[in-house]
């Protein structure tokens, strides 16, 4: 089977039927339509091998993965999600882990209305790349820059479960914190919902304090005070590796994909409004500050032993 | 060094200042204006080390290649090149290749008014992905599927090189060949030209033969009768390695990164203006035939030992 069978038998399948697709898969590139009053929103990730995940990870979990995280940062735009390139490299033709990334990840696309409009396979180590495209009323998308001292500071979902079953290294059970960690849900409605009332958003994917930090050092160099009893944790978690590592996960462990965002004060009524809405627990863990620190409290003592953000760091 | 300053340090720089880009890199994506009356276009390509290049080769040619492959593709729908993003796996931090590899990819940039919008640094096997968007005026979009019988077949520019640099396996020595292969010039100007003249186009990635053919198939099975004699090839491929397998190579070769067009024969003297406008040469090499089956004719016989195109195959 070549290229070509490849991509027409797995992801050539009958989509979410978007209007705006005029050509999709099979010429040299897609082309699509626009709506009038809107812009798009670009985002791209990519998943390798080795350092994102693990060749014993399921192929239904990395397919999944591969958009969500890309449906995280479009959510964190304040966007609807429209399409879709998919960018595979493969070290072998395994068609049964073919089938089940193709079958994963076209469920996902499916149920946010995603047309999967182009990609490319290729031979190589393994990794996938994905790109998405949204959509967003002109001027609405939400930013990084726009805290506001007095801003109260939310998260949605539970933070650090994906940390907290890394941390554990135990790939075979099922639980709440593996679901975190290999299915994380994209808050698309939340996103939507938040535009015209957060002052700023981001998508939690280096760990809560690092991606905070990108706010408030875009919105000024401000700073917050955070609650660290507020903090929305899995009881999994804390049974599993004690209350504090669970929070010391969820401040700094990463792959979370909530978002974390900033109203004015006056509008935390329509957040728990929202919160009724979407089902979906929506916490506020702190205010933004003027200060231009960033301080976790617990019990009033300021918490100094934090594990940083994920960040790539290159060794020379 | 980290991410987020590797990638603030070298691609970060002011670059083509586009009005349609709301938003660039530095949040969770870009946001992009639309033009009225236009459509987007999307295209991807991933290079991996090992498969598409070797370590030996030069980070500016990496550079070159990685974006030039996809404004072939946008080129090859008529399009105009708006916007990219860049995933770039890398195994290790090395500062001269990156700034290399930057430089290289910003300039072709540059020069096709692309601006840098996003994209992602992970650590792991060498490999690059570039997702590019254009646009198009709204149904104006080149395709495979609109060949009719009795259209002249084109093609831009000289075949064969890149195939011939590789079958020399010399990368060390500078001539024609190896600039075909690493630093292949996307044909934008004339995809742009070619709205409203050709019947269809694709670009010629995977050898002559091989893309002809998914014009032919995408437009009802149509035919071919191709002069062999006709063939642009390079002088310098002819010399090297004979004329006989200068002529496989452009047939079969692949990696041309040349427009491969049909238009109506009535239509023939617009291509010739368009040839000297562009200063690029624009070769009939045969007609569409109902005939179903495509025909290399060389001095009236039919050539039957002809080099496949290149398509990826997977053994299980």
């Amino acid at each position: 089977m070549d290229e070509f069978e490849l991509v027409a038998r797995y992801f050539d399948h009958p989509q979410a039927e978007r209007n705006q697709v005029t050509l999709g898969i099979g010429d040299d590139g897609a082309v699509l339509a626009h709506m009038p009053g809107t812009e798009s929103v670009i985002v791209t990730d990519t998943l390798v091998c080795g350092t994102h995940f693990h060749k014993e990870h399921s192929a239904a979990s990395i397919g999944h993965r591969a958009l969500a995280v890309n449906l995280s940062d479009i959510a964190a735009m304040g966007a609807s999600a429209e399409w879709a390139t998919l960018n595979l490299t493969l070290p072998s033709f395994d068609e049964s882990w073919i089938e089940q990334f193709a079958a994963s990840l076209l469920a996902l696309a499916r149920r946010y209305d995603v047309a999967l409009v182009g990609g490319d396979t290729t031979r190589g180590p393994l990794s996938v790349t994905m790109t998405v495209g949204g959509r967003v009323n002109t001027g609405a998308a939400l930013r990084r820059n726009g805290a506001q001292p007095g801003d109260s500071i939310y998260v949605s979902g539970l933070l650090g479960g994906a940390a907290a079953a890394l941390e554990r290294d135990d790939v075979h059970s099922e639980d709440a914190l593996l679901d975190a960690l290999w299915y994380p849900q994209p808050r698309l409605a939340l996103g939507v919902a938040l535009v015209g009332l957060a002052h700023s958003a981001i998508d939690i994917s280096d760990g809560l304090l690092s991606d905070l930090g990108h706010v408030l050092h875009a919105s000024a160099n401000l700073g917050a005070d955070i609650d660290a009893a507020r903090i929305p944790l899995y009881p999994q978690a804390e049974r599993d590796l004690g209350h504090r590592r669970a929070l010391e996960l969820a401040l700094g462990g990463g792959d979370d994909y909530e978002l974390c965002f900033t109203v004015p004060t006056a509008r935390r009524g329509s957040v728990s409004v929202l919160e009724e809405e979407l089902a979906l627990p929506l916490t506020c863990i702190g205010e933004v500050t003027p200060s231009g620190a960033c301080h976790v409290r617990h019990n009033g003592r300021i918490l100094t032993e934090l594990v940083p953000g994920y960040r790539h760091t290159w060794s020379g």
